[in-house]
Formats: C-alpha cells, structure tokens, sequence
C-alpha cells in the first residue's frame, strides 16, 4: 500500500470516470500498466460490449506489459461474458503484479478474478481507493449486492420549499445552470423514473442533453397506477425507451401504448398503487444501475416513507413563492416531530444562483 | 494608505467587536494608538455612557500618544453627547495622524469630526476597511442614514420549508448548536419582532440567553393589530422591555396589559393592520439599531411584500416535515412566475448538524 500505488490508481480512477455516461449498463473502469515507473499502458472500458479497460491497456502497452504492474478500479473478470475474460489475457500479457480499487460485486467473479491470478503466480493487492471506486460504480455495486439500483432523487425549490405555484407554473424556478447539472445527473443514470402526475401536469421529455452527445440516453420509467398515461405524451416520440408500470393495465389503454412505443409493465400493487420496492427490483433486473427520480410531492413522499432513496439532490433558487406553492413531500403519515424523517447533509455548492445540496439518510 | 494601515484597522475591528452585545444604542468602536510601529494604547467602547474607544486607548497611552497614529473605526465624534468630543481629547494628547474606516453617519457628526482635526493640524486618512466597519455598525448606520433599523428575519425550517406540523408542534426542528446560534443573533439585536399569532401559538420568551451574560436585552416588540396579547404572556414576566403595536388598543386591554409591564404603541394602520414600515421608523427614533424578526409565515410575508427585510438568515435541519407542514412565507400577492420574489444567498455555513444560510434581497 505504498503511496505510488494510490497515485497510479487514482489515474486508473480518472480514466474510469471517462466511461460515466456510456458504459450502462456495465460498471465504470479504467487501468494503468505500469514499468520501471512509467506508464506502459492504459485505457478505461467505454461501452457494453466493447473491450474492458485491461484489454485496452494491454493494446496499448504491447510487449512492454511483460513484468509490469497493473492498476486496475475493478476486480479483473474471470468469466465469459460478451467478451473473454481479462484474467486470461493479463495473465498471457506476463504481468508481474495486479492491483485492484475492489473486488467485482458480481457474484459471477466475486474474488474469483483475483484468485485466478493468484494461481498463475501473480501478485495481487485489492483495497486501494476502495471508497472511491466503490463511489464511482455505486449504482452497478447497488444492483449486484441489494438486488436494486441505487435511487438519487432530484429536487429542485424555492427557498420556502415551493416546487411550483398553485397554478402548476414551475418554469422555471432554478437556473440554467442548475438545469444543465441535472442533465448531467441524468446522463450518469441508466433510467429517469417518475410519475403520472408529473407526466400529465408537465408532459417531460426526461432525455438527457449534454453538449458533448456520446450518452447512453437513460430508460425513461413513469409509476402510473391507473394506466393514465396518453399515448400522446412527448417522452414516447423520443429516442429511447420508456417503460410503464402500472398495477391496473386496461388492455385497450395498454395496447394503445404499446403502439405508441412504450412497454407496460404489470407491476405488483401495494395499497393499490404500485409496489416501488417491486419497481425497483423489476429495475435491477433490467439492469438499471442508477435511478434519477424527477416526480412530484406524491411520489416523492411514497419513496421517502418506504426508505428507497439513497440519495436527495436539492437545487435550492433564492427565490420565494409563497405558501400557496405546491410542496415536495407528501407524508401523510408524520403527526408528532418524532416521526418526522430525519436525514443529513452530505456536501453542499453552489451552482450558478442557485445552491445544490446533497442530503442522505441518516 | 499602507499595508500598515490596513492591519492597525484590523486590530481595531477585532477590538470594536468586543463591545458586539453592549454598546447598544451606539455604534461598536475599536481604536488603537500606534508610534514607532508599536501598540502604545487600544481599548473599545463598551456601554453607551461609557468612555468612547479613543478615550479607552487615550488612558492607556497616557504621555505616549504624542505623536502616534491614532485608527479608530468610526470617525471620533466632536459633539457633547453623555461625554465630552473624543476629538478635543485627541487633540489635546498631541497625536500625529487620525485613520478613520468611515465617517460617523450621525448628522451631528457626518465628517465634522475629521474636519476639526484637520483644523488643529493634524493629518487625517478616511476609509481604511470601510466595508467591513460598515458591516459591524450596519444597524447604526441603517438607522442614522435610513431612518429604519437593519432587519435581518430569522427562519428555521425542514428541508421541505416546513416550521412546524399542521398541529403547531415545532420544538425542536433545528439543532442545539443552530439555536445557539439564534440567542447569539438576539444578543446582538436591539430589538426582536415578533407577531401575536408566534406569541398565542407558542408563548416565546425572545430573550437572549449566552454562556457569557454580559449583554443588554434586546427589546420584545408584538405585532398586534387587535390588541390580543395576553397580560400573562411569558416574555412580560422577563427581564427587559417589551412594546406592542396596536392599530385598535382597546383602552381596557391597554390598560391590562401596562399594568403587566407592557408599553403599548399606537401605531398607524395600512388596510386594517399596523403599518409596518411606520413601525420600523418608529423603532428607529427608539435609537433601534437593529432588529431580528423571529415570527410566523404572515408577518414573515407581510415583510417579504414591503421590502422591508435586509437579511433572511435561514436554519435549515435536515429532516422532512411533508406538506401538512405549515410554511415559511404568506404571499397572496404571487400568481404568476414573474411576480415571485427573487433573493440572492450571501454566505452558507454548516450549524451543527443544519445549514445556516444567509439571504438578502437581490
């Protein structure tokens, strides 16, 4: 654990961090090849499908990964899955020495890819900038320990917590800026999930638009319990997919969505709503990793009561529009302040006017 | 205007602090007596009637003030008040040059102090750390320049800008340390405002209380159209003065009510209410420099709509209320996006575990 092998793998990290918005649904990595001191190789996994960060490395560093070291933010494969396994080529390549931010949470490889090295008379070190790393793929390590994605709620308000006016009017109540980070956040998520009454109060797009356009556009997902849902919505003329879940799905109205491009989802009902913890798990199965809720009071407070958010982020606007505005949380259940939910402040910016907080549970 | 001038002013603003909960009505003052670039005297102003800052530092010089410079952060006065003119005094020790960070905005001042220093020789240098001499007087200055009070309204709420349950319950949502901080803001304030609907809900105290006792109460102000305060109100039972403002004093109430210690104020009335701008003046010509609004969302609205606030500052808890919650700001008037009212944030700090936010109008 020398303090060479955390600055290699912080850069491991930083290529990483190049795949955030197109590696969905598989985790975030990145790998350096390390000689004598000096980068050999390096490269970080950038879609589904293509070759993993090692396999970029290795390219790169050629005959010079004989006896090098490699750096490497996820646990080497050890399987087949669309690609050969990494191991196999680290381990033909003759590296010397391999060192892992974390072991892959998949349970297909779960130690197994450091264990393969280990029998090829490789030395291997797992831990280093674990918590970061960990960070970085904290929807794909979501997924594969809870069996769900992990949920990040956005928020946007005024200073007295008004997320429109009695009207319905919100536009817009953050700035431009706070609008470009939450496409951002959005971008990062592999679906945008919200409700039916956001749909028919707002008609969203929910796609994400970033200037540099190499996106895996997120999986558009609306809780409509009733099967409201106008074939007519925005959102369904849009690239992308958008998925309906819904506990009561007339067939007439399910088949005219379904024309209409969107997939329905017969979801198990709660109280005669949809089940959001089925949801989720439905999700993870789908290999969602991340879930950006962008809903209103109702369904923010659902969430909030059954404790399936990981994560608020509150872009609050200095601005004030009176209590006659709409709120965020419905909680119908909180009578006395010892039922109140309570949570805590991760990090606070400012972005633009505006300011971000990021809240977690407590 | 040297480095040198700029440090001795610092020393004399950190000195001026000191007198931050005593000096009510008067200005906070620090001054420092330099020669040779060594401190020869400094002291502060501590209570009104009490010896101003430069004689403080004049007493301790005593023969070493000849010829020193002398940094004082308000311009040393040269009318009798309930002491002699700080300018005679100075003239009278043989000081060499008089740095001022701002001239005094009391008209009987307003730079004739400097003026009769000049006269007797003696070299003067004006604004040196001005802003921030401003900043620690700016309830003094406000109301000499104004002819109103500096207003900072204090908020406390949930994420979700709640400030109580629908039942009322509002103790505790805050942290300790955040309402440490609020007795703190009491402590420096010359007057709390509150309005009778916090009074009948929650019968406040609105005392300052501090570890470390020395301060003058702020004065308890009741904004009470109809006269509806009780006579057993908790805050009449306190140390300390407290005014109510009443645009239809029942005589018999009125009469109640003095007899439980209360002064009552006849105030104008605009649209059936107590006329809050005429309140503020009156409050200024009671020498209130500076007033914490601690009240309700009406009032908290009612000075929102008249511009009337100059500072929000607002302790954020981390926990969730849910829209049943009761709300920060009464505002009727917002019907439409544009007529929202638009602030700016100023300064965010953690309090504990809340955020403490300062807001002041854009």
């Amino acid at each position: 654990m020398s303090a060479a092998d955390n600055l290699w793998m912080a850069r491991a990290l930083r290529l990483a961090e190049k795949g955030r918005y197109t590696t969905d649904p598989n985790p975030r990595v990145g790998c350096v090849l390390v000689k004598d001191g000096r980068v050999v190789g390096e490269g970080w996994h950038r879609r589904a499908g293509g070759p993993h960060a090692e396999i970029e490395a290795l390219k790169m560093a050629g005959g010079a990964a004989h006896g090098a070291d490699c750096y490497v933010t996820l646990e080497p494969c050890c399987h087949h899955g669309r690609t050969p396994p990494c191991t196999e080529a680290l381990i033909g390549a003759g590296v010397r020495r391999v060192v892992a931010a974390m072991t892959d949470p998949n349970p297909r490889v779960a130690g197994g890819g450091l264990k393969r090295l280990q029998a090829a008379g490789i030395e291997t070190v797992c831990g280093i900038l674990e918590t970061e790393a960990e960070r970085l793929n904290r929807g794909f390590v979501s997924r594969q320990r809870r069996g769900r994605p992990w949920v990040t709620a956005k928020l946007a308000a005024s200073l007295d917590g008004r997320t429109a006016l009695a009207s319905g009017e919100s536009k817009w109540i953050t700035s431009p800026q706070a609008r470009a980070d939450v496409h951002r956040l959005r971008a990062g998520s592999s679906a945008v999930l919200t409700g039916i009454g956001t749909v028919l109060a707002d008609d969203p797009r929910l796609d994400a638009r970033l200037e540099d356009g190499d996106i895996v556009q997120p999986l558009r997902v609306v809780v409509d319990s009733r099967l409201r849902m106008p074939p007519t919505a925005r959102m369904l003329g849009l690239p992308g997919r958008t998925l309906i879940a819904s506990c009561h799905p007339d067939p007439a109205r399910r088949a005219a969505l379904e024309t209409a491009g969107a997939e329905i989802w017969a979801a198990p009902a709660r109280e005669g709503r949809v089940d959001l913890a089925a949801l989720l798990e439905e999700l993870a199965r789908r290999e969602v990793n991340e879930v950006l809720v962008e809903a209103g009071a109702t369904l923010n407070g659902a969430l909030a009561i059954a404790s399936l958010v990981d994560e608020w982020v509150l872009y609050l606007a200095p601005c004030l529009l009176g209590d006659e505005g709409r709120g965020l949380f419905q909680l119908p259940g909180i009578q006395v302040m010892a039922d109140r939910i309570e949570l805590r402040f991760d990090e606070v910016r400012r972005v633009g006017p505006d300011l971000r907080l990021k809240i977690q549970p407590r």
